[in-house]
């Protein structure tokens, strides 16, 4: 699809309720050969008979055999063309913390990371220290000058923050500083257009900054810096679908691509599944679709902990009648990606997919969620932008096309 | 896919060994309704196997109820949108026997046939005649001079051969003078685009040259022209995916099209599924992907013979067990289109399609290689271009999109 003309003109208003239920990571593979996946291992009554009511299918995020980054695999499920909107993790961290990336600023995803006496990295993630021990030292950093621009550092969560450069004459076409291994030095920025050469001489001076006041530090004594980038300007979701979509997500970079596309945020306390859909309950007058983000899944698959994430999609189904008492019109169940904990990472498999609405939807023949279940799906396998057309039709809220 | 970008964006070598067994026109109906289709017919123990541990999908070479020619159907399946890049079957020919093509070149691909005394076409292929009988008459051929041109007549294979036209002022939008069936006149060649008339009326003196050359022998007494073609100039499949690709194929046409786009061809002996395998075995180490063609499949499929082509499948199975001792990473058994023996030509049926991969596929529920299994195969039913990228990501050869 990815047509956005076309959703506009189709779209229309109905009071129907929709639910985008995203557990990051969902899609897995078996422990042993033969054996089941995270998914089909999970006890999960729930999903189950909404799988029977239902029908299945498997999303593709990007296109075969690319395994995407979070940004393009929630931008799909929005509706927008991965390979058309690209977005840097920059600009998403930044903007699920709150901070503004204006027209010509430049927003930096940072990693705290430990370095030996020699300047080589020993830890990626400085033993992913704890959100509170970050804190004083993003204070640190909020304490470099530089010339020409004003800078705002600001902690995410554990090893990770955000720095946004702000001022004239820059540009996000900058190279990243992390070697992605261990055992080498950080890489310089370098300008990969010639009109970032500004922009990656400030980003270099900051750094050697940064090394200076952090050298004392354990185990956070140096940073590197990842996903350069400004404001992708994106078209509003509430405007292409005509509706008031809201976002209730435990961390920032969801609600980051959600305030992207233009979501309101949902504040709430607690992390668990049933927090999020007590959340989600309270809102519930006020919005005609969630985006609900359960980053859990994600988490226990690049841990290569199977069994964890085997839970994590049990505390999912357990806390899921709370969130069917409110009755939705349209629920659709899936992840933004594969995260197999056998590959502890993000994977190119397809994401199993389940549609329930009980006005409208055409039932498969599926029993159970699964991946090999939705393999057979009445939905078969298609491009994850095709998940809003789908829960848009099967709410009532597009228009015939044509005469 | 087809968009070469994005894969040289996310390229990346490994060590990983790729392996595409294609088996011409593999792809078949049942010999009477609710049988079973020549390659389920087949005894075929080591493909089910790879069937039982791998994934299954149906690949449309170019599109739903298209049928493909040979040039379509492997590019498709080298990633090479077959929409896009249009290669004649002149150029595949000249390429597959070394024949250079260049920039103001037009290459056509001949026939010789059989004409009665009134010129109709009682055998369109002069009875498949040797291609030691045919090599004399080529030499014929040879010997035709025209105004401002020089021109290289080749054999092929049996009643095949390539003329290349070279010099200035030529096209090759041009009409084919085959007529695709019997009882009729060879037709004249036609310049397709007011830029082709000189060397339609070039090719048109070649012709009647021909005529008269060949009047005298039998059954070869005329030949048809087709696929006018010049130089595509594809970008190269090496430099895209960032691999060194090798083909062995026994058919000249097949590492022609090989060639166009930048595969090295493997020079050997004989023309089993054996001797390709251990033609694949001796360049193992030099190579990263291999593109193996299997030519008998649809040749028995073309001559209408259910039998000899469930015998031609069975001989690359029992084959089989010497390639997979080679431990590829990724397996792909496809065809490049479907060759139904109940349709003796080509069709524009969906190629069943086999994908084998120990560390990396998500293996679905199917135990058994053939076309039904295929339709139910956890690849669902996509299109040949994306056959790279699934091997690719299966290789462990493409990085993650975005962040």
């Amino acid at each position: 699809m990815a047509d956005f003309r076309l959703m506009q003109d189709l779209a229309q208003e109905a009071k129907t309720k929709m639910v985008l239920l995203v557990m990051d990571g969902l899609g897995g593979l078996p422990h042993s050969k033969g054996g089941p996946t995270e998914l089909e291992a999970a006890a999960r009554p729930n999903l189950n008979r909404l799988a029977r009511e239902g029908t299945l299918g498997q999303s593709l995020p990007v296109g075969h055999g690319i395994t995407p980054g979070s940004g393009p695999g929630h931008l799909g499920m929005f509706g927008y063309d991965p390979l058309r909107f690209d977005i840097g993790r920059g600009v998403l961290e930044a903007f699920g913390i709150g901070v503004e990336v204006g027209e010509k600023d430049v927003a930096a995803r940072g990693n705290f990371c430990t370095v030996d006496a020699a300047g080589l990295i020993t830890d990626r993630r400085a033993g992913r220290i704890a959100t509170d021990a970050a804190r004083p030292l993003v204070e640190k950093l909020a304490t470099i000058r530089l010339p020409g621009v004003t800078t705002e550092v600001r902690p995410v969560k554990e090893h990770r923050f955000v720095v946004v450069f702000r001022g004239d004459g820059l540009s996000a076409e900058l190279s990243e500083t992390d070697p992605q291994r261990t055992g080498v030095s950080p890489l310089p920025v370098r300008a990969l257009q010639a009109k970032a050469s500004r922009a990656a001489d400030l980003f270099n001076q900051w750094l050697a900054e940064a090394h200076k006041l952090l050298a004392k530090d354990r185990p956070a004594n140096m940073v590197t810096l990842r996903g350069f980038s400004g404001d992708p300007r994106l078209p509003k979701f509430g405007d292409i679908f005509k509706l008031r979509p809201a976002c209730v997500a435990v961390y920032p970079m969801y609600r980051g691509v959600a305030k992207l596309v233009g979501m309101q945020t949902i504040a709430f306390d607690g992390d668990a599944p049933a927090d999020e859909f007590a959340a989600v309950a309270r809102a519930w007058k006020d919005f005609d679709y969630f985006f609900i983000h359960i980053k859990a899944t994600d988490s226990r698959g690049e841990d290569g902990n199977f069994d964890a994430k085997v839970k994590a999609i049990e505390a999912v189904d357990q806390a899921l009648p709370a969130l069917m008492q409110l009755a939705p019109d349209v629920l659709v169940v899936t992840g933004d990606h594969s995260t197999p904990s056998a590959m502890k990472t993000h994977s190119f498999h397809p994401c199993p997919l389940l549609l329930w609405a009980p006005a409208t939807v055409r039932a498969d023949e599926e029993t159970s969620f699964g991946e090999r279940a939705c393999m057979r799906g009445g939905l078969g396998t298609f491009a994850a932008i095709e998940i809003m057309p789908l829960m848009m039709a099967h709410a009532n809220r597009l228009a015939k096309y044509g005469a």
